[in-house]
């Protein structure tokens, strides 16, 4: 039923050539790691690394599609969207150790670039099915930072990304977002500019952890 | 697709009038504020806040209409639905010690009246949309207190509605929903029906708070 | 929309003979003593002992139907999927004493029986509605253990089948719904096969109680 809009949205913004969709699989590889690496240092066994990577991965895309009503999502029909999180998953299960020491930055540097990568085509698969300026936003956020929460939630964590001492997660990705959405009602958008508000979430995320930014807490009010 | 349905059902509960519809997020409004001054009790920063607010206000209304299949749901559709959430996050998150202190019990009180016109409008839209009589029951319980159980499981706490000493809030919810289903079978619905209904939910979720009302606790069985 | 589509599905797998849909409904009873029963270990009252009953017996189901958007899910349609459950809930309210002791057993062998069951129906029904091949097993793992996860994040706990010591639960249920999915891409699937495995699956997580088989932990890497 959404084939066609699925292709309009895909011609929009040209994110489904192989180069992007290789983008695309890598920040969902990164996503699975991280999340495959939560559940070793919670002490699950095999069912929970691999059920933490693929919510990781796919939790926050499978929460878009649901809510706009394309099902069964793209992580159920695209089969690429269980391989790659699955072969994630096998890694962290029997090579955990690099990852947790010499393969820390990397890791860091493709979950932002996931972050990036997903706020974009988020917000752009939102607004092109028909979701409000706010809502499309918001739409794009959840895709860039749901799995993430999912994530903490089946382990039991209040989510990281609430943290007082996190570095700006979902505050990028909602500044890209809302760049897509009014590049989009203004016609203004291209794949180029999808690209570039990608580079900039990441470029934002990777230097909030190198220089410590954090998002503001709740001031103590009228007292 | 589902225009015509939200259209009959709009007119059956005549609650999409400009009243009704402030009584609405006036409710959303205040949901949004217990969510918010849960993530500053439990020290979250701006980020979880906003999330908090934004789940606990439209968190039922969202698995309400992920049930039905009535894509997208209203809140990422009607932009008002953003809006006045993300308002009360940010009063929350600037001046949240009245709220905790003199506001208490206003806040109790919309959250009452939220509960109340959640329930009405949860019910017969899902009778509307063909669930079954208990279906449409237990969807109006959701739409009133699903939002509430998701801001509890985001700030990992058990749901709040579940502790032993909580005062009655799920099961008000449950009566109005079965008097508004039992109504709507027998074509005795109509909008007057209806503010009765919220009114009543409201005065018995008021009236458990005031004399300390709780729901039953599991018996010892056969020992 | 989805009627002929559900026809097909009933037609295939033949589970829907009054026979097989009072096996499922019998899961579904067990599936809902067992969440009952952990609220009442975590000291909730009725809300609590009925929230969680449900969550666990029509969970997975839910879960399924909303990724296959077949909305209203099963469980909001046929009004015997919430009756089932609630009995079960009010059994355990008034005496769970038996249900601790001296009937634990029953319970886990219909628990066993349940998650044969599902992962059976889930991964059809998934084939059906055209998830790809890895898609329709993951969805017939989520439909037989999904409501037990969301009962373990209800009650704020980290998902039983992920920790060390449980016995083999998921893994059964894997195993069984990539049988199903090979034998319907060759046109080998049949109501007695469905059956076969079934009952395979609940084997395999009988012995596994049995004899304490668990799944592997994470290695320990490249130190």
């Amino acid at each position: 039923m959404f084939e066609p809009l699925q292709a309009a949205v895909d011609a929009a913004t040209g994110l489904n050539s192989t180069l992007e969709r290789t983008a695309d699989l890598v920040g969902v590889f990164f996503f699975a790691v991280s999340g495959g690496l939560l559940a070793v240092r919670k002490g699950f066994e095999l069912v929970g690394v691999v059920a933490l990577s693929l919510v990781t991965a796919l939790g926050g895309g499978v929460i878009r599609d649901l809510l706009l009503g394309a099902t069964p999502p793209t992580a159920f029909s695209d089969v690429a969207y269980l391989v790659v999180p699955l072969v994630a998953a096998a890694i962290v299960f029997v090579a955990h150790r690099p990852f947790e020491s010499r393969l820390r930055t990397p890791v860091q540097l493709f979950d932002a670039a996931g972050l990036g990568l997903f706020a974009v085509t988020g917000s752009v698969k939102a607004s092109a099915f028909g979701a409000s300026a706010v809502g499309a936003v918001l739409i794009g956020v959840i895709s860039a930072v749901g799995g993430g929460i999912l994530r903490d939630v089946l382990a039991n964590d209040p989510p990281h990304l609430f943290h007082p001492n996190s570095r700006l997660y979902a505050i990028p990705a909602a500044v890209g977002a809302t760049v897509i959405v009014i590049a989009w009602r203004n016609d203004l958008y291209s794949g180029t500019l999808a690209i570039a508000v990608a580079v900039g979430v990441f470029a934002i995320r990777v230097a909030a952890l190198r220089w410590g930014w954090r998002s503001p807490k709740p001031l103590f009010g009228d007292r």
